[in-house]
């Protein structure tokens, strides 16, 4: 397969480019961006994994945990220097639902139409679910409630929370990698039974990394260059093309790899991708932003908007509802992909 | 006991068609029409369930989950044609709760006043949670908070959410009554344990359905033309009377069985109505609802006030709670008797 | 110890009184009453047990859950003369997120260092769960939902919440004390096994429980009326200062103990101090204060502000999904009390 996509990101990545700096219609620019950001996402997100295994388990989770969901990063760094605050918010909520509701979802559905009951650890679902409601709701909820009155306080109650979610996100990674490593052990075993032809050698997947890195750093730029303009041409607001749009472009390499776990009864490390991307999107890459934002002149408050955290909020109960039995079959992932659903419709009917 | 109630119902019915055609004073018709409907209502339930028992378990199955709550899309529609969607809403909410808290709780309450505690399918229950969750939570909940800000999405969004509903709602039937009926099979059994003297045989049964069917939708219209000016004559707000009265009416035979079924320590048969009946009520009769709102001319957008959200969502919550351990005594149901009394007080409380 | 700490607190008392009646500067009043209670609160809990220890389980039980958290009572009903019903809702508010989420989560994290799991009674946090969620979430809740509107309905509601409130928290006390105490009967054991010695005898204890009452009334008297005076010179508000101040003097002593408890691995004791503790407040402390409201002339509706809601539903839900797989380790812990870091931070931005 590689044969095919190697040339054809390459490909990709030089049509951007010409179209960026061509001046094309920007409509040509987006598509091409957002075609070109999928395979770069999933060539980074290979490569972090071959340099984690070589790392050992430890330096390999911390590596995962820091770099797993880079692309997010990237595209949220360029966004916040053209001050693009609501449209960064906005991918944040739409990695958070897209991973929990649909890619879930989709898992949950796909191997169950293979597997009646699909069994999964309990006690990491727990452990997820109540993480889920901290870095997710708490989180999230506190910043928006405490500034509903005209108060000063949105930006010190956001950096007490940016603090707060960093530091219990690190003390999560303390916990799965030292203190309570055999609690996780299963996954690093089923990690170590997938097929080990799929990491690279070391040195060749830093380089990859290294390269990768610059290319979805300029098709970022050329992204998000063109976003506004594309949102009005169609009329969507800026919540709907960061929710749905950027949340799919910078996520698809993940969905496709939790999904085939699933269908190969593997929901340990299908979860682990799911749920996993949520967290790190929630309480590290969230929080990162939040520097960002200050040190690049274009502060953004970590205060959603209320339709964005009633859909983060149902999706964390739904979800931990779902998880908590260590069960799951093909009509919990209907339930979730119908949530979605309807959230997406939501959010495309904003007004833009 | 039948020798009575089947005198009773035909003078009660009677009774309200001469009050209704002579103008008597509103507060007779709607005492009258009240009166009528509980135990056609019942009559109709057992009719019903005598079909499906004939049917087999696939097809009763899908009979029931059908007009199971017949009366109450009866009513839903007459109110309807007259533009009462408030009422038409509040009907929807007060059933919700009113099988959830009250219900249950009164089943939970008296079958823990003789079982110091019962058990029920662990499985079963969890299911339920995460369709409650769905089906109420996020389906009403997305409508609400995606038209608050001055939008027009109010009718997109509803439509959207009844379509999942209703997907989710037969997917559900697919998952109990093919793919994985075996979960569900204890139900069955505990079905067929009952008094099998209960059901009538099938050509009776048709007949009755017929009849009361007719009658329950002439009760129901003369029940909708007084509801407003008895509501005036009270002071009692729309939502007061469709939360308490309209869903009373439409459910008391239904509360009756659910729990003579708990006092005979058959749990899963008194959650199964209790729970079932919630579901199909939010998940089958208000989606078909909105579009027979739609047909008839006055559009109900599915956006329940704050008041009903907060109850619905607050029974879902206590109710998921209480059941997710497959145990229940008799201070589960007061707790659950206690937030619904709380409710409808705030409900009476509601200005006109 | 105790022979520092009598002499001590007999000290602060007798310096606060000359500070109050001298007209001292408001500040060192307001420290000296603070520095005073904190001890008479650990005195007069411990002679409310000791008494209960002579009494048997039973009567023993009834006083404990009436006693023990008799200054939070008695500081209320002074802030209630005065007239401060925000501080006394804060206060409320402080004990509950203080217990649930700073006591209980110092406990996991201290207990987790020592031992790497720890495990409690799981019927217990089970009951527990669905208690928070009917005392807490909807019994606070309601009132606030029913009267947004401009309706007058909001004593109605708070009284039927407060009735409501007072009958399920007696039906738990009848449930845990008569008709189901052998699901409790582990605490009982757990309470004997604990230092004998750490009982006073009965007349000595009901002796040292008048002494103190009279005492804190004295110093609650004193920190009432400097409060407001103390909150305009640093700027905080009366909800910062009850959630914090208010709620921290109140319960020290408790949270010593249910640490202590934690440390020494008997975590059914630590939870049923912080559980227990917050349940007390929310469904004993608070109506008992909403009818001393109507009696003394400052009526005081059970509607209480959005941040404090929505805090209190969060660390019911993080609290409730923390604690019902019936074990704990040091990072539940660490979320709980970065949950209450977040609040606090909160609280502290709010306008004055």
């Amino acid at each position: 397969m590689n044969r095919v996509v190697w040339p054809l990101t390459a490909l990709l990545v030089i049509a951007g480019g010409i179209a960026h700096y061509a001046h094309a219609p920007v409509l040509v620019v987006f598509i091409l961006a957002c075609a070109g950001l999928i395979p770069l996402a999933g060539f980074m997100g290979r490569a972090t994994e071959s340099i984690a295994a070589h790392a050992g388990p430890r330096i390999g989770g911390l590596l995962s945990a820091t770099f797993g969901n880079a692309v997010e990063l990237i595209i949220g760094i360029f966004a916040l220097r053209d001050g693009l605050t609501d449209l960064v918010k906005a991918s944040i909520t739409g990695s958070v639902i897209g991973n929990l509701l649909f890619v879930l979802g989709i898992s949950f559905f796909v191997g169950g139409l293979r597997h009646p009951i699909q069994r999964f650890n309990i006690r990491a679902a727990r452990s997820n679910a109540s993480m889920l409601l901290l870095g997710i709701c708490v989180a999230f909820l506190i910043p928006a409630i405490f500034t509903m009155q005209p108060a000063a306080g949105g930006m010190a109650v956001s950096g007490a929370t940016a603090v707060m979610s960093l530091l219990i996100y690190c003390s999560g990674l303390l916990f799965a990698l030292f203190t309570h490593r055999e609690v996780f052990e299963y996954i690093e075993q089923a990690e170590q039974e997938e097929d080990p032809g799929h990491h690279w050698r070391l040195w060749p997947a830093v380089l990859v990394l290294l390269i990768t890195t610059v290319l979805v750093s300029l098709e970022s730029d050329w992204l998000v260059g063109t976003i506004e303009v594309v949102g009005r041409q169609f009329g969507w607001s800026d919540m709907f093309l960061g929710v749905v749009v950027v949340a799919i472009v910078g996520n698809a390499a993940e969905h496709a790899s939790a999904v085939w776990m699933a269908w190969k009864n593997r929901m340990d490390l299908s979860l682990e991708i799911a749920v996993g991307s949520s967290l790190q999107v929630a309480m590290f890459v969230a929080p990162v932003l939040f520097f960002v934002s200050l040190m690049v002149g274009h502060p953004m408050p970590l205060v959603f908007s209320w339709p964005e955290l009633v859909s983060m909020g149902t999706a964390v109960a739904l979800v931990v509802v779902l998880m908590v039995d260590g069960e799951s079959n093909w009509l919990e992932g209907a339930m979730a992909v119908g949530a979605y659903a309807v959230m997406a419709v939501g959010f495309y009917t904003l007004p833009a």
